[in-house]
């Protein structure tokens, strides 16, 4: 996945990924007038909304970038309506030739992650294979050590698919476990980027990137360089630019020298960027879900071009 | 919820938690085949299976232990028909009076944090509250920090739930991060303990313990006993009981003075304590649901007398 993910890159001149975190807030008021009218005032309107929302997305933005990040806590809030949202999410983003990158955090012991693991796996049912994630790479935790994290591995092996372990991320508290100061003075993240780098030693791509990526917040802008220097052979997913404050400057220091190596996430920043417009025009009453798209591919072609102009 | 708990565990004298993991291997083959004539060889047919066991475990074992703890992995696997038997669960199981620990290890940034945290606050739309997820409590990873846990104590707080967050977990691999010696020489999981005494300072209840509790893994003997010490107001949840290789005396330590503070989960020790009986039976062709209640029932009751013989 990662080797695909790094051809369409190219192909894009944009490593830039869409964040597919819909809230109700973020609705224009015409598709929630008319989900409620359908489907009563209900966690499933919410997810009815949240899937044509998510589609009018994609379809805005499905040439200019090469994955989606649909975080799932955004779609379980609202029960099995939101997660049946997620899963046509990611099932249309992969129709429409997107990579899709499942935010779902999971973490747990052996015998557990290997059942999570059919997030990338699928699962088998007396012989026959079903895929009901349709996700390319997953995010996962690394708290619970290498045993809970290698049947990730193994399925990123056997299915060609990539996950990124949690090594640094962009929040205010992630300083109050991943900045301990370990015996030999490393941070905490240090030494888990180290254990993130042995974990993938043996699948690396064609491109010199291993399927077993990290999560590295755009907030920690030095801590990136750094990552960036000890980890030649760890994709990066970088998420926290734009509504969480980083930009295209703060990011530079996370690709390699060829440009390469990193995807940047936006999610706000896109998705939510009619918004921005419709303030003073009456809450979005008039918003289409075609100004929806507008902005958020205007959005999204702002973001490539910046960051073209930081990692050329 | 502790309050709660630490009351039922009281009237019913049994610390124990069933664990509800499902497997496919799990499920007798009548139901099975039942299953499967009525929606063929797929996800959804192994759903409705696991929701059918679940209910048999759950009528068996409700009148002896005060909780259920579901994996919610086990489920996620099967995609939209998993979580649907998992939210059945959940429900079937509070309808039965019996409390609901959602074994979800959620852990995320802030602002998604509070998402995840509906699986105890439930979520509004348009003013009214839904609850989809059933859970009296949730487990939840540690390494993002501070403000990741908060929107989980804040929910804990106004909606009278409960949160168990990963100190020492119980697989193998635990030791790659969790026993990292920090600078002042205490391990990662004693620095990440004293985190979680603090975020639960202000939520102790009237039986002296704290709505954020721990889990600490049965497989380490010492460590639970030592941060027994360390953790006066904190509960612990204790997996690893039975078919992780923990037994009762194994867990003494985990108790306080007063044998309360902590339950012990046990899953496949419990859900397939049928398997074992039906070994040479023709692996399980004419093991009723019944059979498997009876079996999980007995073993519940084995696992009660055991635990109250150490915590006397």
């Amino acid at each position: 996945m990662i080797d695909r993910l790094t051809e369409r890159i190219e192909q894009l001149n944009n490593p830039a990924v869409v964040g597919l975190d819909p809230t109700l807030e973020m609705m224009p008021s015409g598709l929630r007038r008319e989900m409620y009218e359908r489907f009563g005032r209900t966690p499933k309107a919410v997810g009815e909304m949240f899937a044509a929302f998510n589609r009018t997305i994609v379809d805005s933005v499905s040439d200019i970038v090469p994955a989606v990040k649909p975080q799932i806590a955004m779609y379980e809030r609202y029960g099995l309506d939101g997660v049946s949202a997620y899963l046509r999410t990611t099932d249309y983003a992969a129709a429409r030739g997107l990579l899709v990158i499942g935010d779902v955090k999971r973490g747990d012991i052996a015998s557990t992650a290997e059942a999570y693991a059919a997030h990338l796996a699928g699962v088998e049912v007396e012989g026959e294979r079903f895929d009901p994630w349709k996700e390319d790479a997953v995010t996962i935790h690394p708290y619970l050590g290498a045993d809970s994290v290698m049947p990730f591995v193994d399925a990123c092996k056997n299915f060609g698919k990539a996950v990124f372990v949690l090594i640094k991320t962009s929040n205010a508290g992630s300083g109050d476990i991943q900045d301990l100061r370990t015996a030999g003075d490393a941070p905490v993240y240090a030494r888990v980027a180290r254990l993130v780098s042995e974990w993938g030693r043996d699948c690396i791509g064609t491109r010199g990137y291993s399927r077993v990526g990290a999560v590295v917040g755009a907030t920690h802008k030095e801590t990136g360089a750094y990552l960036r220097s000890l980890l030649p052979h760890t994709f990066f997913l970088v998420p926290g630019y734009g509504a969480q404050g980083a930009g295209a400057e703060d990011v530079r220091g996370f690709f390699d020298a060829a440009g390469g190596g990193a995807v940047v996430n936006s999610s706000r920043g896109i998705t939510a960027a009619w918004l921005k417009r419709a303030t003073g025009s009456g809450g979005g009453d008039s918003v289409s879900l075609r100004d929806v798209g507008q902005a958020a591919r205007d959005a999204a072609i702002e973001m490539r071009d910046r960051l073209r102009e930081v990692i050329a």
